[in-house]
């Protein structure tokens, strides 16, 4: 789950380190795949500048997709967006009182003019930003293209090979 | 309705133009109780830049107190509060689809850390978070303290002096 | 608002007919960026066959993105998905009854392994998946490029120079 | 807790392995009613040919109803339903984040022309869909009249001889 | 849209003559694939009697299915399904202050023992209740199910054959 | 619909005058079965020592129940019967943003120790609690049992009596 | 906790065993104000007939007041409440899906003409309905009126003889 | 945690001991910034008399800013605002059965003309609250500015020197 030598063509962002819980499920992925990624903990609201120069460097080091992760109030996928064209792909990450509930609107509900990718909230959601990533950057990239289809060939085989859940 | 020549105690801001029919009631509570204000549209989401300049510059500029309005996945008053240790008041745009329940959640599930008082949603909140303005310059400025308590007895004699609601 | 000449990038399905007085709205970003589209209505309970061959030959098909709008009980994102490894944009288009939360829910609460990109409810997120699409051609398309820049641009423009809502 | 020899009647479906927890209740009140059923898992986003294909041959395989469960987004129920005029009955699975109520509108919502009869979320749905089957099948099934009167003669004369909640 | 000659096979009352209004959609189905219904108005809360009478004399009658539509805290479905073993069918009805949530919770969340197969809000819900209805009758109604196949196959090719929104 | 000469055995209070439109088919609810009720704007945020007086006179001006209406952070009903033993009934109104959901939850949730009988979001709450402070006189007052009984014999008969919707 | 001798005025009754849990509270606190009651498990669902013929005799057998208590799709106080005139108290029992909001919207949102007063959720709920229960007797029994304002002075005295919560 | 010999600037109020469990987050943030607070259990429904005198005294003695902390039907915050001018700041404490988000109604939707700044449930609000009161003191007081700076530049530098989640 290190970052490899490539430079990273993903980055995984996330509002505190305890995000790390849910979106651990992205990197996992994103490494399962062979995507050259980087994580970061940056958090728009405590150290806004740092999301800013994230934002404003993304681009020009190469990475194609900002996967970011954030609670309650999350307005980390948003902001990233407002200072980026790079795609921004956010995960509600679940929440104390509500459930994600809060994390997902806050995500989701952007105004027309600056896009954030929504998932579902928590783990899943973490897991498909992942695959949605490679899924973007399998037109360019064959290995990745390759690696996704093995997963998705997978999953299905996995499902339709043991169908009988009393086993 | 307009700025006064005073430098300006109070900024109001707001994410879109749209945002003015709500925040209008904000600006003509701050009016009326004779509060110096300026009055902006600064959209967190596409004027980034303009936002964090308006925080970062907010104390220098004599800022006691900051309102804003926005409506959806509502980033704009988290963003100043993380700028800026002025105050932060944020009322929460009635939005189309989900009736301001995105903008509340957005705006009060801010993380430890970083405060914003908010508000109702709509209009009611535009005029609370004046009245909290004042109430929170009172200490310090005579003429709004007693502008606050006019109003305050006010409308409690006007419930009071016709409670009748049948007639 | 009419496909162009070239095979399409872009596929923008809905659930019905009358989801396309939300989805026009993707349309007509799509339009405006010179991203060559098709457009089509595709049921995922009515026309089930139609939905999974449209998915099967997406790919072969030269489509980079599918934007796929519905609202209710919304399957049609989710079922492309399950049979294209092209990326899938949802848009949950907003109900009579429910103004849209069921579409959020069904589109974006996928499970572990099938990702769907979600936007927000009814025009923004149309709007938001077009410029989403266009932010994932733009690192293989130039003009693509320059005309996302150009917009987000004069979005910023727009506001930053008209920014008293007074007037 | 195995299929009889018969032919199934009922064909017990769920999205993955994980809804068993909750679709055990339908099954275990099908095998007490006495009503020839089959299990299966049948993933709507990651088998969808198999889903489809099981759709297609439910009538000739002489099910007369279809029981599925899923959860989060949960498209199963509804997918069966555009692929078969059996009648298809959703159970929604209580999901982690939601509770189920995304499993429950995702189901029960669908768009006028494709119906899903929908039941409780979590277990009590699940023994309800077996119930409803079995109400279903009792007009031409003497024998499963018969065991569902004896059913709810039962669970009446449960309540009635044992009222005081103290004992 | 009057009750045919025939003994009626569904049974579809309402909790209010409100309802009917959207309880149209599902007499108006009925009548277009020919099957013999009655049309009440019962009231769970002002004539309970009456409901329970009904219920009590549904099998006896020949009724096959009741379809039962009711809004707010809606009681009829669950009732007339406490009191006969012919299957239940729910409409949630849409209300005033809750847009139908409370209708459509009111009705989906009966407690295991005693189903009621619950239908979208509003119109579509009225609809597909009466397709249902049909479905359950095709096994031993030829007629039906020839009726019931033809309307599913003419919405299919209805989309099919006009799937550019834009015309 | 005014105050009779007799000592009033209700009162209706609400927290402004725009409550009025809900509250007003409470008094008339009052007025058709002949108990005497005196009508008030008292509101507990904006007059609270006349909510204080209010409730600290009631019992001993022989009210035997107040009906409370009140919107958005609903506070007058629990308020009031934080001052009294007099049983407090009530009626959240149907509030602009959330339609009445916050007014309910604000009525209802009360804590164990205080309680508040709460009715339906709007008009049938209002006319509800009426009826319920009739049922609750009804045991020392014979001729409202006797218009009670005469009201729900009359809305039976209604129903009953007509029970055809289409005609 | 048994119940008293005399004729019981206040009757309380659940859905199902398993409500005792937040009944209990109910009852304790009957019993600690003197007041006579009985306990019984009476289903809507499972026993129709006992829940019609226990409203049927409520006014004849002495009770003042009915305290139901209910989940889910709740809807023994409302049926209850069709049958007898007695005044009858919901108590939102908490469920497990939904938390009790599905109880506390099927026993809230009666339609005009038929009255439940409805109490918070759980616990406090059950509690509270004791105590409303105990109001409305205490206009005619000295004794639970005496009960009643010492319960309320000593809670009051309670919070303000201690209030200092660290200690 | 103990108060200051200083008169204190913050007042700290909760609705019950079970409260502090949230609101001791608020009053070691006073204290760790060094603000002279008091803290009492304040219960609106079980003391409102305390309630208003505490209010009414508020500004007499010096305090500043009133945190209060409630939850379920929260209305401590806004009848303290109600009778007094000194800001208070809201807390939704999380409740049991609705996680809060009936506390935060309650508190959030005041209506125009009494406001209470509002502050996420639970912990994170309660700190919050504390930092806002600190933010407004600031202007005033030089110390309790450098305290208030220092937490912030503190936090910012923990994520910054720290970002790497995996370790």
């Amino acid at each position: 789950m290190t970052d490899t030598v490539q430079a990273p063509l993903v980055g995984l962002v996330m509002g505190s380190r305890s995000d790390w819980e849910t979106m651990q499920h992205a990197a996992a992925r994103l490494e399962a795949l062979g995507i050259a990624h980087e994580v970061r903990v940056v958090s728009a609201h405590r150290t806004p500048d740092v999301l800013f120069d994230y934002a404003a460097t993304a681009a020009g080091r190469g990475l194609r997709a900002i996967i970011a992760g954030a609670g309650g109030a999350a307005h980390l996928p948003g902001m990233l967006a407002a200072k980026t064209a790079v795609p921004v792909l956010g995960v509600p990450v679940q929440s104390k009182a509500l459930n994600g509930m809060d994390s997902l609107l806050s995500i989701v509900q952007m105004p027309a003019g600056v896009p954030v990718a929504t998932f579902a909230i928590g783990n899943p959601g973490a897991t498909n930003a992942a695959l949605f990533a490679a899924a973007m950057l399998a037109a360019d990239h064959a290995d990745v293209a390759a690696a996704l289809d093995a997963f998705r060939a997978r999953q299905t085989a996995e499902v339709a090979g043991s169908d009988d859940p009393r086993q």
